[in-house]
């Protein structure tokens, strides 16, 4: 921790921080600046607690320079983590494709939905049982009935099943039917909910808050680890900005930089991403070529029927022609050995 | 609901839509535009389910007119709603004042606090118990020791107390102690969480989500009232923008907003709302005068010790100043009769 | 400045950091931290050109501790600077009030509005003769024609002129006839014309940018006090967020921290800041409340035939009302001594 | 146009709306909602000049629905434009790349710049001449002087030059230099320096806005055209958002998203977009796959003595190996007929 002194701080107020820090059972270091005097803390910042040095007397800011989080950090674990989803590896040389309707409506729709997912290559169903909608008279889900349905989807088909889980109570009935769990992005900082994935034994879709920073994200993928949970991969979907045009602005920059300051992998979500189903094609290949680990996206029997999130969603025709340049674009990177992310 | 169809829709694409229109037993009607054609839809919209109107061929895209909350809605109840919190109104006359730490850090400290905050004229004391943290390894709150210590406090002082629930489990323990349940930021659109404060018999303070729309936090609100509880005061506490050199940005015009759109009273915090305390007294003093019901603040007996958040925590000297010249323009704004929102 | 390293960067890395700051006849400093060493840089920092310290090996990222603006800055000028607009005095005791249309439409619409505005008690006189618009379209402004209106209605009423100027070659014209030249949200860092205006003898309305920064509005600012003209007057207008029910996010936060860094005035505009003229009267109480220097807003004689900005402009009515408790308000904050903003 | 009304507006405030319409020789057609009543207007929405339907008594929002611009748009020019700039085609089959430092700082820098940018495959060097700058501290670019540098190095290499003009007074003399106008993210709505560009007979290239939706954009384009230089290529260049990790968060999906609304060109800035070197090549080889028409980045003999935006800046060796790869995607891309964009 660095500690930058207002330009009229006076000696006592200088003499007033370095005492807090070595009652802290840290080192302090004195550095004159051109007009400020600055304060470097030697030593493991979590000695201080949270004493608020910002609210010190002669304090203009302190700027933080450890990272909090450790088990989610490249540091911590130089090799990128490949994670075995009942048999399918994510992170590692393929590329992995989640793909079904935004919500499990009947067992019919679900079933044609599988059919079609199956048929244009995907390795995952994804699909909502229980649904987080912003008005309470929404649509909320088939809950327990709708997992019955992704169970007998992957029976028939063999796809890997991935769903949302909302609520503490639901990760023992939701881990009974499903490979992957998702928590969504309003729950990104659920820290309950965190927890309680983290100490489930399935691995873990954490997609970002609408408006979580990097920092935050790897934050909380860390309350999963930090409670035993390794397998959590990361799910970029969109980030709130003024833009109106499309849903979110899909940060696809994230990708990398996420793969350079973690192990763990990460994948894109183009349809919440984008909100529109014309930019979700663009936005997979682009996923591809910026070398993220998958993709998850909303793909419907009949969309104009769909229960939620229609606009977004793929038509099975849409889906198959996205999925056969995908797949050319995926092997061709990966034939090319084209490297995206700087590790060293 | 108001559809515009693109402007190359065949008539074939308009009798798709009417058609789905009838089959959901509503009326349809078209208008031509200048340039493109406009489908109006008679009748209550949520027959439609949701079905996917932007996915149908031929649409642009659709406009929705009603609002999604209802009970929430002035057009409902059209009086302002005064709610009695143990003997306290919030949303009549009275200005309402919310003060003390923000985490219950020790016995000590919270009394000290509580002192305080009774002498410099708060109704209320504020203080976590169960704190949200990015980082799994901040301090994560006293608990229920955090709660017993707020229930004495309330005796010592009077002061009712409001206190923060972070996960369903919790929502009882809280509720004995809490007069005033609050859902943090993190936690707005945490629906389950939402529907067990709704089913409780203790006011809700619900804090605007970090990025969360107007119309997204009065649905948060239906959702409670929706089960039951009509108790709910709404606190903007800014959301986040590009400004780096606040922590958030405060959003006062929220104030006058959901008192247009909502019966509900609302305040304002304006400690988590700049995160710097020099930033606290003049926002503090522009919600008084735009109308809003009150404010909750951070204020610590010794901010440069507090366990979290202590930049944006008010000295005791800075908290009496504020609140002489808060009560002072308070009483001003009553005598003087001065109305800020027009409810016509 | 200090500069952070790597926890992997080497010896050489670092001696190569410290020969950049040497060659530059600066003075490092290195620092041992607990995870990462830190490099400080001693002397006047602008010896370092813009050289890249963030890209040299093993630099994780530098942080600038020096503000780049000088003349602005309340250091450089501890006193509160009031600003002489042809005999009216901004950011002394006096609370000004300016108001007039968004546009200037005609003769007789800019008379009408100048005679309500004077009457409700407007020191100042707005109007727009050169309109930025989004749409080639849209109406662009009356021009020289409504410089010459606004001159005309200063004769009749008294009232100060304050418009915009959006070029470099209308600065003379538009300087000949008002009295305060606005630069417009869109030209804060159009530089050529704020030097131009920099190099003019009238004082300038500076207006914040659509997403800009306290610290690039400061340096728009330092590009008027550097051209020799000393006489600038923030404007918060409010900042692009993702909320769509306002027009832009009104940062009310903004003016105690003007205050804070910059010995110069600061106004706020509630009608660009919320676009909706029902949160105009909360946000101008605000305004005064927050220790604001003034307001500027659209009033309009019939604001349903503007020809521009109607939504956001007050009827006649509305103005007085609103301006009889803004007065009543900014005599009381006066009278009663309250200080919004700490300069200590 | 839709207009919405309250669902308490009365009968004399719909014949109010409709008689504003037809005084602007337009229909009006009435509809009533399950809650409300809507106007729908039919006719050349211009005729109403700018008169504010949402002012009007009783009504809530109204809605515009055809576009503001048109000879940008792909209706108007179903065609995708190919632009000739100095005989390299962009917008059609091959993918355009621009390199160069940011700023020119010297004859042998810009030489040496002008090199590597040729031998990696480059098609244009970049270089600013003329440098928007926060601060009037930093260095402000080379201007003519620069521009003659620029054109040396052209002769030298035979790449076309791409040079932003920030003032209308340059527009000649860099146009003289120039092949392509590059029109900044801070000049965007400079609607001056649009239309002076749009008399000028070179090619220009508008990146977007920091804080720019895609209408906004889209109608800045719209200026240069209706002044008859109907040679626009956008310019992708990231926008601002909460995130601070990444200097912008580059809209990827804005690409997909124009090349649906606009038959004009678009490329991508990688280097603006993410602020840091290591996530260039990623965002490089995004871009390509999404279907952008080229890319504009920076790249620095060596980034680390670079005058301005050295983090961002690629060193040679970078700027090779991302080249390689760009190159091979882009071939592969063209070879498989891959359609990003479904232009039906």
């Amino acid at each position: 921790m660095v500690i930058i002194m207002n330009p009229d701080a006076t000696a006592s107020d200088i003499k007033g921080v370095i005492e807090v820090i070595q009652n802290a059972g840290l080192t302090a270091k004195v550095m004159e600046g051109a007009q400020q005097q600055i304060v470097g803390v030697i030593g493991d910042k979590t000695k201080l607690g949270s004493v608020a040095i910002d609210a010190l007397p002669g304090v203009e800011q302190s700027v933080s320079i450890s990272k909090s989080y450790k088990l989610v950090s490249r540091e911590f674990h130089p090799q990128s983590s490949v994670i075995d989803v009942d048999g399918v590896s994510i992170g590692g040389d393929e590329f992995v494709v989640m793909a079904g309707p935004c919500a499990v409506e009947s067992r019919e729709q679900l079933f044609e939905a599988a059919e079609i997912a199956k048929k244009g290559g995907a390795q995952f169903l994804r699909g909502g049982a229980y649904k987080p909608r912003t008005s309470p008279y929404s649509f909320q889900g088939l809950e327990e009935e709708g997992l019955k349905y992704l169970a007998e989807a992957k029976e028939r088909t063999g796809l890997r099943i991935v769903t949302e889980v909302t609520e503490v109570e639901a990760v023992e009935v939701v881990a009974e039917y499903a490979d992957l769990l998702q928590i969504g992005a309003r729950n990104m900082q659920n820290f309950r909910l965190l927890k309680e994935v983290g100490r489930c034994n399935k691995p873990v879709l954490l997609k970002r808050g609408l408006a979580a920073t990097l920092n935050e994200w790897l934050n909380a993928a860390e309350y999963i680890l930090n409670e035993g949970n390794p397998n959590v991969i990361f799910c970029e979907r969109g980030i709130r900005s003024y833009e109106t045009y499309t849903r979110n602005t899909l940060d696809l920059s994230a990708v990398a930089a996420v793969k350079h300051l973690s192990h763990l992998p990460i994948i894109v979500d183009p349809s919440h991403g984008t909100g529109k189903w014309r930019l979700v094609k663009p936005m997979a290949l682009a996923a591809v070529a910026t070398g993220a680990d998958g993709i998850i996206m909303e793909m419907h029997p009949n969309p104009a029927k769909a229960l939620s999130d229609g606009p977004q969603s793929l038509t099975p025709d849409n889906y198959y022609d996205l999925m056969k340049d995908v797949t050319k674009l995926a092997k061709f990177m990966k034939a090319e050995n084209i490297q995206c992310v700087d590790l060293s």
